[in-house]
């Protein structure tokens, strides 16, 4: 079984870009073109609303997988249309993984017990159907939210172990109110530094030979000071960093994510990526090879900075 | 528009039980007869299992929606079937408000920003399909993670007060490993409590008539002492009280989650009573009734503490 971490640090390193996409298809800037055909199809239904997300998405991964990484479906804009809408999210998995990328499921799942064990299986595990283990969504990593304690993760850290998969789990988040919980004093270090030594310890039997754990963390762009504490609390940890690009951060504010040789951080964009062609000034049909060019100018952008 | 807070308070006092029946369905412990019809009509195929679920819920919501006011579904268990289990989560949804019961969605869904905005329209209000506002899966209250703080809240709270509904924000589970975050000492008081006073104020604009918000808490059956002090800490909340029964606490234990006059609190009883047949020792065929019986005891359990 081959690390997750591995999997992942490996591919970066081939492609020689630190980025993931995120793919956050909101219907309203999915292009016309798309959605005509969607509607024509299956009338003005959810239906419609998932056919387009996925013919959106394929388009995207046809783009981008040769230079890109990973994909980072962020699973609520396809719970928005309802199972209809999750179909969407297992084939964009599933066609992420045809084209060779990674996928990093972005839902931020969280409980205990049987719970989370339900939630890893369904999401990056296998799952037990009549008495036959059969593939679940089968993402390569999701995202976990820590506030239960380790009885919240070692259910997924266990399907990581067995499966080859991983998990980021969230620390420092990029947006304004982060500091209401992660940023909160306990004695001489802050809660989200708290959780970096949680995290470091959950990670600590997942370490693959990149010297990488495939128990990552998420770590917001917009906190670069914070970014360099976590980063030395965390040194065995991936750093998935949101908040390039739309959410304001630029490639200076992801650098402390990185190690000073440019290795242990994946930094995402999204909207500034999937939705290109619209600053741009590009007409729909040109979304995909508009997102081209804007991962293109991320990896130089990113690139420069070591 | 009548306060979700409201809601649930009116019914809890017309039949006199503050319990809502956990609708965590496993697999493997739904009686066989409904398996095999299921596994007749689609084989052993995700469908089926979805349409088992669906059948067992139904039959648990017939037999205890005159005696109970809530149930609670939990996600995780229909996720793990992918998009037809989550169908199922939305039939068992549509099912219940039929009978007349609330429905509390269990998915402790985390987000910011727009990512909330979709999570909170898809559980709890409309979605926009092609221009139209049509409901997504329409559950009354949903179960949300605190750890992103304000911008995590602010996109459920809004659905609440446009649409009647409610969210109960995780602050103390029930977990041993609950202290590692949320019983952290930040100078003289913990995370839990921190975070009770977040969630008071989030309440704030979301009192209904019954002098409670629709912003509840969940709070677990397993630190008596702590509940104490988180009930002063907010007067105003609905406390969801998982814990009870499989999970290890009893009527005692769930004692200083209500206020003095027996008003605040819902419990949770999940495993024991959806699958008291087992318990029971009575044949598969008998689930129902026998979940009725056990949500019988439950009630006079609780009624004795007031």
């Amino acid at each position: 079984m081959i690390h997750f971490a591995d999997r992942l640090i490996n591919r970066i390193s081939e492609l020689n870009n630190p980025t993931v996409v995120g793919l956050d298809p909101r219907l309203a800037q999915i292009p016309d073109f798309i959605k005509e055909k969607a509607v024509d199809e299956f009338g003005e239904t959810k239906e419609a609303a998932a056919a387009a997300i996925l013919e959106f998405n394929m388009g995207i991964i046809d783009a981008v997988s040769d230079i890109v990484p990973a994909v980072k479906p962020q699973i609520a804009f396809y719970e928005y249309y309802g199972h209809e809408g999750l179909k969407a999210y297992e084939d964009t998995v599933s066609y992420a993984h045809e084209k060779g990328m990674l996928v990093i499921g972005d839902a931020k799942r969280n409980d205990i017990g049987s719970t989370a064990t339900a939630y890893a299986a369904a999401h990056i595990g296998t799952i037990d159907l009549f008495g036959e283990e059969v593939p679940g969504i089968n993402a390569d990593a999701l995202t976990v939210t820590p506030y239960l304690g380790t009885d919240g993760i070692v259910p997924f850290t266990k399907v990581c172990q067995e499966q080859g998969k991983g998990i980021f789990v969230l620390v420092r988040t990029s947006n304004p109110s982060a500091d209401e919980i992660q940023g909160q004093a306990l004695g001489d270090h802050l809660m989200d530094e708290h959780v970096a030594t949680l995290v470091e310890g959950w990670g600590r039997d997942l370490i693959g030979d990149s010297g990488f754990s495939s128990v990552g963390a998420v770590i917001g762009a917009t906190y670069p000071e914070e970014a360099r504490v976590l980063r030395n609390l965390m040194p065995n940890q991936i750093f998935l960093v949101p908040g390039y690009g739309a959410q304001g951060g630029g490639a200076e504010d992801v650098k402390p994510c990185f190690h000073n040789n440019g290795t242990g951080a994946i930094v995402n964009s999204s909207r500034g990526i999937i939705f290109a062609y619209e600053k741009q000034g590009k007409p729909g049909e040109a979304y995909a090879e508009a997102a081209r060019e804007a991962a293109e100018n991320m990896k130089k952008d990113l690139g420069n900075l070591f």
